[in-house]
């Protein structure tokens, strides 16, 4: 099972690092193209045939501004794609967010918050859990184990500092 | 393979249908349930846990105003869960679509445009699309359908009144 | 010398025609295309190169919601592309407006109001008026009506109904 | 008297640490709880019973993005729930203050400033004022230095830099 | 027991007759008064210290536009003042949520969401509760009460219009 | 003593006429004029040096959308101005305020609320009191009957309909 | 003839600086209080008294946040009263701007850029034009030389660093 | 053929160099201008009488708060004018951009994103290239050689520092 990361830049590589954290912790293979709808139209429709070719079942993708690549890649698959709004303006991402999530009926486009590619991936590891069940398993022992570790760094006092 | 639709009242009702007239363009089998974050906590806690083992596979959950309904399902299970901001108040549904869309890591939620439930269940349908061959079936069909339909609907000259 | 009236749906007819009758006013040959980025991409692409090969000098493009149709079409010719923000959801074409302006460099879109398809088609007769000498005429003659139609129509005094 | 400060994450000490200090002034005990509402769910029940049981009679609760702390802890407890939105994302804490404070009825949570946890502990002492003369007789004496310090403050004349 | 309702203007009666509504529900005695903090301070001041002096012990304060009236108000008592944001303008709301809340340190209002006034006395209640044990009875039951209605109102199927 | 109101269309006459009730009350001579800063922008320039030679003392401008008019005003003439945003738009009069009060320094524009030409006359009324004692003494007097008759009207009790 | 600045803290000393810095240059005489609408209620209302006995003209009032110092100021005078909207909080300031532009008729405050203390002492300046023809002679200077100053400052070609 | 680029202060070289880098690019000649609308109305007026004159077609007209620059220019000649909102004040250039962007009807201005003057640049390059053969050909080879080197730049795999 294989997710794709896209985005439009490479100076966007640390904002989108989330995703691959979390990808990688759950042990789903994946892999980061930099595209453009814009850009490079031909070049993008050409590699999103490939990546459904090359079985990726998902498509992780982060834009900021008039943030239009998440929804131009859902028009030309049927994979689910997993938009991430990238704070790259001085509207700190309010842009990006509208661009991404008020997609038009019916092509869709599954929104996170700005700037969190770590909950995009973790979305993206839940529709792999419904298929693959050593996903599903991580994922109940990933719970299992947030809580767990939640309630251990947090036992301690809080000191606030007055 | 089952799509639970989740909402906080029934008033909600006409404005989630899209969600069920999509699951039912697809033959993805559905079952409504109105539900409160805030004022059935354990019976939420109780019914997800049922929609779990009655084998639903993609929760959609609609909600409005400070939007938490989506985010508290996510939190307590481990299907993808889609949020579908509803306009309830004033600020034309801006303040669910925050409070749905800016989950922070881990618990995520995959959230569509305001009242767009039926992009909703297009997520779901993309998702279920990923492990059943006739859902994806139906979908690329779905696709080639749309298009020709957008051609032949638009074919004849546009008439503007002036 | 033409012009291309391009929007996403035939229910936007009304909010588009001030783009015609501007157009009309200062005859300029227009033809009007409902497209959809999303729906028919390939459509739209073979669409574009028709446009530009049968001499459209200018292209305005309306749409709502997550508005990408005005920035994929500037991304498929080197056309000028005026785009018209459309208020088709809760959030009044704010969100159609981000969409548009927002375009991440080098690929840009000329951006009027929200809703003012009229203007979008005077900015086209600005750029046409660049070439053609009969148009900026025309609209030479037009600013110069445009102040004594005000003038005249605000001769007489107000009248409060106070 | 005692007064609980819960927030979901260690880093936000700082931006609660106004509340302790307001409480510590007023001789208010207190005891602060990091909780989340998605992570630990079962947790935060548990910890909001043993904090009615344990008497304490007002609870404070912070949080940023898509908070839904402060609603969902009003939702298990009859206890006044006093919101804090905390500025955590890119948004400035727009998200936070939209999600607490616009809470669907019957559940009701009492907001106060972004990041202004001062605020939401002087608003924890005027209730419990209500109840203990102790604290309204400190209330009273509070507000009268307050307006003291104030004209001795800016008793003197303000010099401007020009 | 009593809580004191104020606002502004007699037309805003409507949108804080669900403060009314629920404080009659708990049997909480109130009086309703309309003030204003800009036209009549003097008088406003006055009728504040009379509410002390009654023994009214919560004050809930609805204000639309630039909503002064509640931190006004807060300025003037040690007792508890819950503002409700009444959407009077062009700017539903937003701009009288944001004057209420956003009050500088020390004085505080408890803000609820716009134009819900129910919520406000819902507080009110609970603030009561802490000193009042019939209230506090009332409010475990009609917690009781409200689980259980809304269980048995939903209980019966969703019916989609499609 | 005279007052000028001026805006760009005879459709805003209602918007304005709350300007022209509240001179008209206070017995300041005014002449309603409708200028356009961008279609007449000579005759603008004309208009109000005659504004000044015929000695109008202060000018009140509304306009919506990109509300230049208040500003370009402003740069033509030492009067004070008082810039009207009017909801002429989708944005609901959030574009006229900000085109309106973000006036760049060293000029000038004296903003009030959104569509509130009333209080625009009303500052009029306090800047002409300055220098003319009729005029203060009739604002002397408004201010004690507008006390008066508040108290007067919100004497009988409020009733509300639940 | 003379001016007052107010503000509510200190600290907002530099943001206020500008005012002062412009009535000086108009040699309009000033002096600066800080004083608090919730903090000195009482306070406040003496000195606004006193301010008008010693014969200010005009008041110049900034405030942050929930910004209802220039209201309470305004319902306390007949003077003009300008209101400066202070960057203060997360919001940036749109908070303060809501606060003070939007008051209800008939109390008024002439509201001016955010931050922008310069103009409204402008603002200040120009109001006492109308009674003091030294000020507006100065006033005529100042825009002329305003002018004469753009025109040589920016009459050298501008240089890009490209 | 020449462009020109006109702003309001000297301040805001830096936000505007993006323009003058894109049409050096494509050998358009340019030159620029710093001009006021509101402080130098009539030299603005001479100018850009100099500027149709002297041959321009097109111009970049870039401003900041409450930008009126763009639309006044609009307002005197018949050339495209291409509006960038700059960043200029708290609000991030949300003022500058609805100031711009709302333009009423029939005065128009092309607006760009906000701080992206090299967009408005490109749209200039393209409305000239409708008339310009030579810069019709630079264009196209720009977007041929925009797509390689995207795609060459990009063809090394993408590192997450995880």
């Amino acid at each position: 099972m294989k997710a794709a990361i896209i985005f439009g830049s490479r100076s966007d590589t640390d904002k989108m690092k989330g995703a691959a954290a979390c990808l990688k912790e759950f042990g789903v293979e994946y892999k980061a193209f930099i595209l453009s709808a814009h850009r490079v139209p031909e070049h993008l429709e050409k590699t999103i045939k490939e990546i459904e070719e090359e079985g990726f079942e998902v498509i992780i993708a982060g834009a900021g501004l008039a943030a239009h690549l998440p929804g131009v890649i859902a028009s030309k698959t049927i994979l689910p794609v997993i938009g991430v709004p990238i704070s790259a303006s001085n509207l700190d991402g309010m842009d990006a967010l509208l661009s991404i999530v008020q997609m038009p009926k019916p092509i869709t486009v599954a929104t996170v918050g700005i700037n969190n590619s770590y909950n995009a991936a973790m979305l993206a590891v839940e529709i792999l859990a419904l298929k693959y069940d050593s996903i599903k398993n991580k994922l109940v022992e990933y719970r299992k184990k947030m809580k767990e570790d939640f309630i251990a760094d947090n036992n301690k006092a809080v000191e606030f500092d007055i």
